[in-house]
Order: structure tokens, then C-alpha cells, then sequence
């Protein structure tokens, strides 16, 4: 999976002391996993009629609908010179011109990490988790729920750093409040670099934000890298129905003209932003997913593109969204066999849940949603942990409740081991009838990896289970996380390269006033 | 799917007054969801070289190591007489005899209950789910655990008798301690056919209670229809590895020779049990349930068995078994497989879990069993709703939270609405890019029935939730299970077939002493 990886240039870009290579090599190896090498089938919902009519109706609100470019001449301009019909700020691309001009996104890329074993591949048979992107609150059961700062977002890349099952770092963990709204990106992008070592998103709410994410990421990994590869992933919505704003076109043309990913991702409350059925809320999704990565071809062919889908549906009792309900599930099931016969890799689903606290119905929904995605061949998993209250609360013991399953779902993933070892016919043998496996050699060969070990659940007796206070899973969650910050080691950076980053950021938080709305 | 239903022709059997006849209109038509008829496809793990390679291994375990029939002359003498190698109790098969002996089992078959509209196919692309089996104590949220009782077990027929997404009672609800051993069963067939009118499974635990168990069907059904209709589906466990004990041979043998439907279930632990990988789990589970069906198919050829599977991994902290993993999930995907190949109805999965009381974990872990249990094609689904503690709980507050994931299930596996309804395209050209579907006509049309509505999710605002008690998923399922006891309202009974079950009972019980253990 990593054969294709060019090692970073920047390591030996600026000089650094021996005291950092030593660091570099004295620093504990934290166990990770790799990207999840999905090697069972896809489960999928639409045979080739279905996917027929959704690509169908696409086309055709495509091209008699159109879609709404907004305060961007450039995009429109782009968009005509290849025979769009613009009307005012509306495109209509004639039926097949939109699925040609996504032809040259790669069906799959490589995102660099700072440390070259995180780098991962996007696409294909991979699946690669990352935690929850953009809550603005806090929720734990130490005290009333309150609002993200800066301290929370870096604690929740030390956990994502730590973290095994976790593959890459993410993006906006929670919205630090605490700092301004036009420069907290900056601390938010060096949390990332800082804490962890993992690949990375950049900011996508300003085109200038956008830029000054590229500026870091190439004094981190040296300019001709980042021009030649792929080290920012960045998270491009739709403004569903059929609109993509100017805020989002700005970040997205910023990102795919210095080659770095884009996921143009539909937000979808299916009966809001969507019609309230699965097939006509995936044929809005795949013609907006459609435009979106037309634009980002045609400001760099090539351009690395993720289709995306949030889905929701909408509770008929108070108009909230929903998840872990079967309507969610078919999309996410559906949409990935779209994005396969478009050639883009995919991201959908996650660990989502519209409870407000991490009880069993967030745990419920966020299995629901989280199988499913992985069953579907998701490549890439936004929101893998973490994410409570239909987004609007990150949670610290959600947080580590989750990546257990992410755990557990790499296992699943790898599918059945057919192995002589994994037939078992020498302990079937050995054992016989009516007595049991404990003591038999092969169990006594496969005992620590044969199943998977939870983080979180207690299988002890209830007498046991009531003699350690007869704890919940949650108050479980809530020691783990606190420990693992309290064991937390950072990843050795480069001196000078840490301190061009500091520099970077003083003089742009020095260049304008702070803004908080 | 009930095309091939044939009315019992119990309701005329005795003579019924005019006022019973009455009480059946005038009873209030309860809402119930017909067995689902999955519309999406299978989810498989193995590929045709995985299957052939355990089927081969079933075939070894059959043939070289053999498979123990204890305590039954009888079944070692069929055995014996269709070519079995015997040895003392244990039944070697000559490769390929048990699959062939296999052949005359029904790929499908009805399963008749008192109401005929809750009658039940099983097999082929339905599935059908029914409540927790087995566990000898309670648990709810307002009290410490503690031991069943028969108004327990009463309570559990009601709320599976008014739940929508159960098509089944099921069985051991809970296990009535507060009553003698060797009379409970009586009172526990007696609480399925009274309060509830599904479907529902014979009694196991002695020989003699299975055939108590055909004697009350018979007064319910009549002899006639009894004789020549299956009306009972009993859970006959392997005692794995390898080992058919008396007791259950002896049921086995009492309802196969009755036309009774067996689910022919090894009851697995892997590591203790069975092999501590998939596929040796997979291999021996295979060559057990090969055996179990051979010998009811020698019974009575066509006697109708369902493959059953109960799969668990273990704990190698404390030896428990464990649920909601990712092995258990492989172990059933492919189990079904394994079961469509043999051409049988496959049993296995529910909404499983570890945790003692209801809360995350209990929901991650049964939402990982339930999905996998779904998208496998499962097609009976015993411990639907309502376990807890690895089988050791029957949980009122869980009950009630795990028939709302079922009530789910049942839109997910409906999948995709591709009419012109569901495609939409209407409401698109209506809306149009930047607006919204809320007003719109075609939500406005289908706002009743687009998407699932939870029965125990909380979607409302964080400060109405707050201003409501913040309550968790617990709390809210333990209103509505009280609520939905209280306004319960029996079916409808011949009173001259309650009077007869009633003497029969008496007659039985004043037979014997009580025995308790």
C-alpha cells in the first residue's frame, strides 16, 4: 500500500542538530495500524438498472436544472469554455460533459504524512479512518456541556495521534471558539502537525485560509514536494440543493490548483436538502459531486478528488437530523457504487449519532452508521470518532468508544483467514468430541491475536463487574481518555521546521486585526 | 409469502358461542409488520474456494473424527442403518452421506400460528425475528438483577405480541425459576398461546416436555392440522464439539417424528468450544449441524430444520464470551452461506451483547450483531430483542431499545424505492438549486412514511432534551415498556381451547411432584 510513497524532502531541507535525529530515534514507537486492505466483498444495494436511472437523473438535473456557481467568475468562465450553458450564475453542462471532465481525477492518491509510515493511499480496496470534523461544543460526563477550545482540539490530536485504528489525524476536531475566527486555522493546522505525525485536512472556511494551509504544509514537507505530491485533504461542501458558494469554491480551487485533495462532499438533511427518498436524494448527490469535481479538474487535471455524501434523514417530530436510521444506510451503500463506476474514491458515514450524550442511542446509531460504511467499501471515513449530538459536539469518551470499534472493524475488513492455521483441522483433530479448546496447542499458539481485545467493554462476572462499581461504558471511556493524554509523548519535529511554522503564523496573526464572527 | 398459509381448522373444531366470535371482531386490530422479505443483497465473506474448503473440513470432521449421539440407542441404530460407521456412541459418516441425507429437508417452510395472519414462512429470502431465549434472570433499570418469574415471561409475550418488528414470541423468554422445573414449560407454552398470537417454539429440556409440547399445539390447532402443518419450532443445541447429548436428541426425535421444525444450533464459544479462528469454527459447526439433520430427516424425511449457528468469541481477559466482534460477525456471514449451499433456512445473530445492564456497549455490541445478522439473509432471528450479559439477562429497558434497531432492519432491508416516487425527480425541478424540500409537494406527500421513526431516539434540541430531564435511551425505554404493558390488551382465544389447555396442564402437573433442580 505504501510502495508508491516518495519519502518527504523536507526532513533534510533545513538543518537540524543531531540532538533531533537522536530524538527522532529514542522516541517510543507508538503501535498503529495501517489503512484497513479491505479483502471482503462489497455489500451493495443497486443493481445496474438502479444505478442506470441515478446516473440518469443526474445527467438530467445537470443539464436541465443546472447547478449554481456563486460569487466566482473564474469557475463560471472555466466552466463555459467547455460548453457549460452559464445563465447568470447558473451552469448547465450538456448530458456526458461532466462525467468526461471528471475523468481525470486519479482513482486513487497517495496523502503524505510527516512520518512516511503514515502516509496512506485514498482509494481503491483502502479504508482509512479519521475522527470528527467541526463540532463548535464539548460534551463529557465531568460537567455541563460547553463550548471547543484550542486546549480541547489539541487533546483531540494527541487522542487521534495515539490512536491505532486511527489512520489519519482529520481535520477540524472541534472549533476552538476561544481563538479568533480569522486566525485560529493557524493554531489549528500546527495542533495537527505538532501532536501528531499522522496526514492532515486543511482549512476550507476562507480561500485565503485555504492558501495560508498550503503555506504551511510546504514549509513542513519543502516546496517541491508539495508541488509534486499530494499532503492536504480538505473538505469542500456542497451547499445542497444544486449550490456551491463562494467560500467553498475559493478553498477548492486554492487546493486542486496546488494539487492537493479536495472531498466534495454534499450535505445532505434528505426531506431539507434533499428530496426525502434515497433515489432522489443520490441522483442530487452524484450530479453535485459531478460539478463540483468538473471544476476541480478543470483548474488542474489530475487534481485529487473524493466523492463524498453526508447523509442524514430528518425526524418528522422536530425537523433535527437523524443517523444510524436505514435511510442513511442505503445512501451510503448506494453512493459508494457510484463513485465506483465514476473512478473516485469515496468518503462517507462515520461514527454518527444525533444523541446528545454518549448513551446507547449513540452508540446504536453510530454502529449503524459505521458497519455500513465500512461495508461499503468507504475509502475514506470522516468522523470515524467522536461525534455527538448530529455534530455539534465533539466528546472526549465517545472519542475513545468509537475508535474501539474502528478497531474492530479493521478486523472484520480483513475477512477470513483460510490459512492451515485458520482451518484449525490439527485442533479439531486434537481435541475431539466433548472435550474443549483451552489447553490445545493451537489455541495456546493463537491466544493473543485470535480475537479481537475491547478497550472498553467489561465481560468480567457481575460480581466482579459490581465489585469495581458496577460501571457503565461511558465511565469506563471516561478513564481511558485521561490516561492516554496522561501518557501522551509527542512526535519528535524538526527544529527549524517547528520554529518556520511559528514564525509563519506570528506575522500572519500579526498582519490583521482579530475577527470573531 | 403466505400464499401457502392453510387456515388451522382448530377455531371450528370445538364448538365456539356467538360471544367469542364477537370478542374477535370487536378485539382492536394491533399494527404488525409481515416477516421481512429482503429486497437488498447478501452480504458474503467466503468465495467458492473458501466454501469448498470448509465443506471439505465438515466432510473430514464427519468421516475421521465422528460426531457423538449419546444416551439414544435408537438414533445410533438409524445412523448405523444407512451406512454409518458406529463406535461405541460416536457416528462416523461416510463422506457425503450427511449432506445427502440432508436432501429431503425443505429449503423453506411455513410455520403456522393461531392467528393466521401471523403465520410464517422461514427460508428463502424472508426473515423473521423473535425475542431472547434463554435467560434465568431480569434485568431492568429500576431494581438490582434478579431471577425470572413467570409473570416475567407473561410480561415478555405481551410486549413481543405488540411489537410491530417482531414476527415470533420466540421461547425461553426469561426462564421462570419461581416455578418447578419440571412443570414450568407448561406454564410457559401456556403464556405464548395466551397472550400472544404468533408463532412459537416447543419446549427442550426433557423429551417428555417436547411431547407436553405437541399435546398443547394439538388442543390449540387440532390433531388433524397438527399432523400435517408445522406449528412448533424448537432450538435443539449441539453440545459442541461434537456431541448430540440425550436430552436433546430426545426433543429432536419427539418433533421431527411430529412434523415440528428443529433449529439445529451448535452452541459455540470459540476458543472453548470450537477452534479459536473462523474458519475451523465454520468447518465444525458445519459438520455438527450435518449430523443434527440427519438424524431428524431419518425420523421423518422433509421433517423441516433450520442451520443454526450461535457464535461468540472469548474473552481472553476472563474467559466470557463476547459479542459484537468482529469474528462472531465473519463466523455468521458465512455460516449462511454455508447454510444456502445445503439448502437449508439459516438461524443465527439477534442483537447480542456482553454488557450487563443496557447501555453503550450493550448497543455497539448488539447493533454489530443485528446489521451483519441482517445483511447475511439470516432467516430466523432468534434474541432479537431484549438480552443482556452474554445471555444470562432478559432486560425490559433493552427489550424495548432493540425492537426499535428492528423496526429499522425492516425498512433496510426493503432497500431502494426506484419508482417515479422515489426517484424524485418532480420535487427536484421543483425546488431547484438554493431553495428547499420542506414545503414541497412531494415531501409534503410522503412525510408520513419517508423515514423510519424511532421509538427511543431523542432528536429534539439539546435545551428541550435538558428541559425534559435529559434523559438516556434507558430512561426513555423504561417509560415505554410500562406504557405499553399497561394498555395491553390480550388476543382473542376459543374459550373452550383455553379450558382444554387448562385441563391438560392441571391433569399433567397434578401427575408428578414439583422438582426444582
Amino acid at each position: 500500500m505504501t510502495a508508491d510513497v516518495t519519502a518527504p524532502a523536507a526532513a533534510g531541507r533545513r538543518g537540524r542538530g543531531s540532538s533531533a535525529r537522536r530524538e527522532l530515534r529514542q522516541h517510543v514507537k507508538l503501535k498503529q495500524l495501517p489503512a484497513i486492505l479491505r479483502r471482503i466483498p462489497l455489500m451493495e444495494v443497486l443493481d445496474e438498472e438502479g444505478l442506470q436511472i441515478v446516473e440518469h437523473n443526474a445527467e438530467t438535473i445537470l443539464e436541465e436544472i443546472g447547478i449554481e456557481f456563486r460569487d466566482d467568475e473564474e469557475a463560471l468562465g472555466l466552466l463555459k469554455g467547455e460548453g457549460c450553458d452559464v445563465k447568470g450564475t447558473r451552469v448547465h453542462f450538456p448530458r456526458g460533459l461532466a462525467r468526461k471532465l471528471c475523468s481525470t481525477a486519479p482513482r486513487s492518491f497517495v496523502q503524505h504524512a510527516r512520518n512516511p509510515e503514515r502516509t496512506l493511499t485514498i482509494g481503491g480496496n483502502n479504508i482509512v479512518f479519521a475522527p470528527v470534523y467541526g463540532p463548535p461544543f464539548i460534551r463529557t460526563i465531568d460537567e455541563p456541556r460547553r463550548y471547543a477550545t484550542i486546549e480541547d482540539f489539541r487533546n483531540f490530536s494527541k487522542l487521534a495521534y495515539m490512536t491505532p485504528a486511527i489512520h489519519h489525524n482529520g481535520g477540524t476536531l472541534c472549533e476552538p471558539v476561544d481563538l479568533p475566527v480569522n486566525k485560529r486555522h493557524l493554531d489549528m493546522l500546527y495542533a495537527h502537525i505538532k501532536y501528531s505525525d499522522k496526514a492532515f485536512m486543511g482549512s476550507v472556511t476562507h480561500p485565503e485560509r485555504a492558501a495560508d494551509s498550503v503555506s504551511m504544509v510546504r514549509i513542513l514537507f519543502g516546496e517541491d514536494f508539495v508541488a509534486n505530491n499530494t499532503v492536504l485533504l480538505s473538505l469542500i461542501n456542497a451547499n445542497s440543493p444544486m449550490v456551491f458558494d463562494g467560500t467553498m469554491l475559493g478553498a477548492l480551487k486554492v487546493y486542486a490548483k496546488a494539487g492537493q485533495a479536495n472531498l466534495i462532499t454534499p450535505f445532505i438533511l434528505a426531506g431539507a436538502m434533499s428530496p426525502c427518498t434515497v433515489a432522489g436524494t443520490l441522483a442530487q448527490v452524484l450530479a453535485e459531486v459531478l460539478a463540483g469535481t468538473s471544476l476541480a479538474q478543470l483548474c488542474r487535471p489530475g487534481a485529487p478528488v473524493v466523492f463524498g455524501v453526508f447523509a442524514s434523514s430528518m425526524s418528522m417530530q422536530s425537523g433535527a437530523p437523524t443517523f444510524g436510521t436505514p435511510e442513511p444506510t442505503l445512501v451510503i451503500f448506494a453512493a459508494a457504487q457510484l463513485a465506483r463506476r465514476l473512478g473516485l474514491p469515496f468518503r462517507s458515514g462515520g461514527s454518527l449519532c444525533g444523541s446528545k450524550i454518549p448513551d446507547a442511542q449513540a452508540a446504536y446509531e453510530s454502529a449503524q452508521t459505521l458497519l455500513p460504511t465500512v461495508l461499503a467499501g468507504t475509502n475514506f471515513v470522516l468522523h470515524g470518532a467522536g461525534w455527538l449530538e448530529g455534530g455539534l459536539a465533539s466528546g472526549y469518551e465517545k472519542f475513545v468508544m468509537d475508535t474501539d470499534q474502528l478497531g474492530m472493524m479493521q478486523v472484520l475488513a480483513g475477512g477470513v483467514d483460510l490459512s492451515e492455521n485458520g482451518q484449525a483441522m490439527a485442533a479439531i483433530r486434537e481435541v475431539g468430541p466433548g472435550a474443549h479448546y483451552l489447553g490445545c496447542g493451537h489455541t495456546q499458539a493463537n491466544f493473543e491475536t485470535a480475537f479481537y481485545r475491547s478497550s472498553i467493554a467489561d465481560n468480567n462476572s457481575v460480581e466482579q463487574w459490581e465489585a469495581e462499581g458496577a460501571q457503565d461504558a461511558t465511565q469506563r471511556a471516561n478513564k481511558l481518555w485521561k490516561k492516554m493524554l496522561a501518557e501522551y509523548e509527542a512526535p519528535a519535529i524538526d527544529p527549524g521546521i517547528d520554529e518556520a511554522l511559528n514564525e509563519f503564523m506570528a506575522k500572519k496573526k500579526a498582519s490583521m486585526p482579530d475577527a470573531f464572527a
